[in-house]
């Protein structure tokens, strides 16, 4: 394939130092130019929808610095992505903070106006509750529900908390509710912990979604994840959301429920791009990074890196 | 006078160490018996209306795990506490973390049931828009507005923030449209920093209420300005609203937004002490301590101490 | 079997948001109603017999803290805990700070109490050399000496530190010549990390306790370890006694003697799980958590989790 | 006179939360055009010329991030900067880490960009070492030496470290040897804390330079350390450089060499006000931020805050 | 005077980066040699005597580490330390961790040892409990009580803690009980915050004490409570025990029991050196740093910088 | 074999708490004493290397903190280190911060000395810039290049940055021109993440070293790797530079370019041991430890234990 004009490309890390510069994800030209992008990179400061410890609405700038020394080429993909794609940093949408329904409205709005533009969303958290408001999005413009491959520690398919529909716990049972994902074509995966009932997985379960446990990840390894979830998803148009808490909490402490026996960056890492390569990638959003709590940035470097590894499968996706 | 009964006392320090125990203010006991208490202790464990660095919800555990230091005589008022009233660690009034107007009902509510019982409430924040529910619930119970004794780096009398009416930027502003303070009796102390226009505070100013800026508190010394909030507040029933961003940010950086060029403990004590003795104390709040960002826990011992100092005009109101 | 009557039950975090409250264990009654529990959770924040860095003193109110998101239903062992067994959180046990002999006294006499009651124990140091006075009221109660499932870093049977019998590296050499523990019915897990000399470990060996190392733990897997030390402990009653530092530093490094080459959450858990299902448990203690150098609370959580598992095979024992 | 037209306007912190976007400094747009400018905020993020403890290179990061918080108008001077300046956020010079005399070379060229362009430098670094191709940079373009204005806890005059010339405790030796400055109308304030010789001062004093140390200054008070410092002045073109030292330890622990001792954020904003005040103001820097070691933000927030003063007289002068 | 011949001299930090080599107190050679010593800085790395936050038994290390950028020249005092004096690093006397009787027969035998050699002894804490078994050596040696110049938050005069006589809170009961200072010629300086009762104080006025409070030094000012301290010791052989929580904690995090409305380390600075020149001093401690809590090494720093004014005046005594 | 006559031994912990005294690597002997040592442990402060964050010129310090909790026994290695062999903690070698060349003739001049008397060289970081010339310094002295094992995140063979040939991320590139090392009995273990461009590695392959990717690492597990390094060094005189950043982010947060998708500090125990039992031991280099950015020390003291593993197998071939 002859080489793309790729209008946007990042600061060379060689000549500037990683350090220098408006901290953009990935030193990427910062702007509102979708015409020219593949793939927009945007943040959603929100973290009201918090039932936890609050504070991932610094999210966003987190990720932001800590990506600023990731390099263009992957090796788990071998890829170069800025040779192959263009990538904006959008900023951010701006919400409402303290109003959950105000900034649902604000977050599916922006993300309209990405897709519309025929662009791939990529978003940063923010707490899980704004995939709700991104899902609406995708779909009102694709015209139709997604697949959706879901990394966490936990199901999020609560109907409702302290009364009230919307909070972080609850966005994939408004998802199915609302006809947003095809449930039969989604996969949920490391799901552990504590829960409120024996039954409580039950309803994700009953209305089709598979759900791998973190223990049963542990006992199937990566191939046979890998597998069950590329199967699962068959070749279906997909969204990716990633929860930072997949990750055990040694691994990823800034995120608002932490939580143990999870996993490792190197799991994840290739469970993403296991997962992800030749596949149908419609958006993708990374959540619950906290970096009040965090630990010399490490929750927020994953977060990039993770990004990172879906960037690469979208650019292989186009070589 | 003879010595009163007191029902609720602290654990003694000099007999069971200051760190062991389930975590109530100053190792008060802990419940809901009102009728036995002269001031109960409570927190208000909510942030949903911060505009900036969210966190307060864990204020109130902040300030109990803090306050177990402190000791039952008060040598800035000279007054044994323990020995004069009957102080009760109510917990927390419950909220709806992400909902305001839901939150406002419940605050609104507790703080009723305590006023109902003749008890003194003294409240530990959550961010300063939890003050406005806590009025309309004193006012309801009392049948008339209060004077304001409002210490703070802000003045929080924006009317709105995002298009929204409610958050800790707002309190103040719809206690006086709702008519829960009154304006002449009522002073704000230590406003400080940049503000959004050079008009920002005549609002406040229109409407009666006096405004000590913090420079102007720096010229004036602290008994200068103690005269004025005594003379200003002329033995009405007075509520202390004290948001410990009123310290300077080297005193208290655990809150959401510092504000440099601030005060000392050292004055906020001795301001605290001067203008609260002798007066008609209707109840207290201190708020927006904010862990995830304090050091050493000096934020929130600051915060424990100057409810100290509350309770101790209390008692000695009461000797 | 029929649903027993659970008298005390945890605060419903759907209804009362998780950060809400006066910090107990995992959000149940405080109090010291043992009659009608059949757990009894309680610190010993005692640190005196700390070698190297102190602070687990605070460590049961970190668990108390990091406890309160946890849930009833624990999946792992598939049993709802608050359906099936009455925990209480009996608060601390006071220890006078800076004296190892008088705070043994206290600590065994609080265990006297709780075992005395027909509760079981379950308890939140402090540094290890709380064990010893635990297991000597245990003993005291039962008449007879228990199995001992240990894990841990270090093997803590040193006979005496700086010229003294009695600090956190001697517990079990005590515990053996006091005849606490039945050594052929004994084990510990996970030692590691350099020695003082080649033959530190054989006073213990000596005296019939089974050893698997760290590295052959790593070997062996988690599967043929639980097998080992089940058919060690034999049916036996058992106590168990889980030093934090089992784990590795990154998922443990809030302790006092942080120790590299160690283990995950996931192991931990699976191990706790599979060690003592269906187990004569008679009393567990989780010590030398020490929030001081805690990490996001990770430490912590680790702790509150790993007492989770306890609790839900006590309840599966009575299911 | 007539509103002039201004170029770059800040995000309006009322309809965008103060956390969202990315981040430059006080919200204002980044970019490079100059020409539309009043004044060009822009980094230097370099720290190779540390004797002690590095990590500076992120001050101008941590300054930003800082700076959202900071509002248009400025109580203390009386001035609304965004309705009478145009600022810009220039983004970063880049340097070549662990190259003194490359990099020197980079940062004279990029300051003779700005001030060819007729805008006002205002600086963020990186350790004091910058202020020497700064000055460089200025002169040049100006063709005259500057008064100085200097505040700092070290005079930085000595004139050599471990055998070289240029690091962060000689840039103002070689300002003088240079002919950078005019000794005569330049003063230094706040020097303090022990010295390597009893006439480590005397260099500074000989060439004409005043100092008024922190002990003069503790003594002196604000309005008379103004008064010194205005004469010394006497309206010659002035560049001021701020050493973040400046303050004590307290209130700015996040600096490579802290200095106990010093003053507080509120001495330092009236100092900076008054002092620069009318005054004919060429440029600024505001050095030695270091984000590693600071304590909530505090030590950014405060120089992002002095920044603002600065902003604020040039303002004044153009009104 | 002719200049004296000085054994122990610093590494030049000029030529030697500040942050090399094994850390020593002010890099000063360590080593056991008294007799060519004036004066012998020593750790007592004890914290067992805590009533609340352990951890001071690394003090030592954290002033050590801190003092590496101390230079020899004191402005404050007009003199050279190391050209007048010799100074040498004696290392850390051991202790018994968890027994204080024990510890407290090692630290006097140890103080015993510096001082039979004709040394001046400067002790690092460790918790203030070292105090006494440090006076109990001091005067073992010198045949006679001292005076004691007193710097604290807390007057440390209870007769006992938990039901035993020693621990931090108790020390100069014991100095006084058993003769081991002059209460007539003693003072204690900074005493404040809540207390037990209100006659805590009584027993150390009525042994002869003077207690300039906290807020009484607030009121007199620097240069009155001097001449009050100066004219209290009247020439006499003086002990100077300097608590760092005589600092407001905001200027020292890092301490186990810290309290607000204090002192700056300008005020401490401008005291130690006003009460100290022309004394005839005898030895010093600086206790209670405890660097688990400190903030960017300012507890520390502050601690180090104490010493070297107490080392100045020394050595202005020898010029 | 007869036993040899032990020169340096470290004081004994179980009599001298282990927090005692002046910090040295493993509280051995600090001195000069080449002559009676058969390793010496030295400090490189020096980071002005480093492309990203700085602060490893603290990493000596941090590390000889940490290794105060090392023992003389280390069971993976089955031998006695202090009994086999003679270790001297030799203090640092000073550089010249800011200035690469000048440092670089510092660090090699203080190589040769170790190297000349015999003595085995064990560095302990700085960046990794300082592997040059040590490499220059050994081979200087042993007149030939040297087999290197290498164990890093980053592969350090880039040619130049910023248009400067020396900085942390080219060491091996010019330790190749120079001839220091044998390409083709050299290995570099565990390289991961995103990469400049796909050819990167190129340079070093082609030169004939070896490279052991992480995700091949993980693939082919420990036993394969360790036969893999084992064949490949082939009984050469054998240099080891450790890059804390093999480790995971999680286990080494401490390190200024973290990188995720690592491995835990159990495979670098055992590789470590594994790799080097029986080889031909001529040095070793531990670097990139930077505490600014750790978490409860565990950077370091993996740095700490994996330079231990390394003395274990000097003191096992002398055994």
């Amino acid at each position: 394939m002859p080489k793309r004009n790729i209008a946007y490309k990042p600061v060379d890390s060689l000549k500037s130092p990683r350090f220098s510069g408006v901290r953009t994800y990935m030193r990427l030209p910062h702007g509102t130019g979708l015409e020219k992008a593949d793939v927009a990179v945007f943040g959603v400061p929100f973290d009201t929808g918090t039932s936890f410890c609050p504070g991932a609405r610094f999210g966003p700038a987190a990720i932001r610095d800590a990506s600023s020394i990731l390099k263009p080429y992957c090796p788990l993909t071998d890829v170069n992505i800025v040779e192959n794609i263009s990538v904006l940093d959008y900023g951010d949408i701006d919400t409402v903070p303290g109003y959950m329904d105000d900034s649902f409205v604000k977050i599916e709005a922006g993300m309209v106006k990405i897709c519309e533009a025929g662009v791939i969303p990529l978003g940063m958290g923010g707490d899980h509750s704004i995939t709700l408001p991104l899902l609406r999005g995708l779909t009102k413009v694709h015209g139709e529900p997604v697949a959706l491959l879901h990394f966490d520690a936990h199901s999020d398919t609560i109907s409702d908390y302290f009364g009230r529909d919307y909070n972080h716990g609850t966005p994939f049972y408004w998802a199915i509710e609302e006809g947003l994902i095809k449930p039969e074509h989604s996969i949920q995966v490391g799901i552990r912990g504590p829960l409120y009932t024996k039954d409580a997985l039950d309803y994700a379960k009953n209305k089709g979604l598979e759900i791998i446990t973190g223990p049963q990840l542990h006992d199937l390894g990566l191939r046979e994840t890998i597998k069950c979830a590329r199967d699962r998803i068959n070749g279906q148009p997909v969204y990716v959301s990633f929860d930072i808490d997949f990750l055990d909490a040694a691994y990823a402490p800034g995120t608002g429920t932490p939580e143990i026996g999870g996993f490792t960056t190197h799991q994840a890492l290739q469970l993403m791009a296991g997962c992800c390569v030749g596949m149908n990638l419609k958006g993708m959003d990374l959540v619950e990074v906290m970096p009040a709590q965090d630990n010399a940035g490490i929750t927020a470097l994953a977060g990039a890196s993770l990004m990172h590894i879906f960037l690469a499968q979208v650019a292989k996706g186009l070589e």
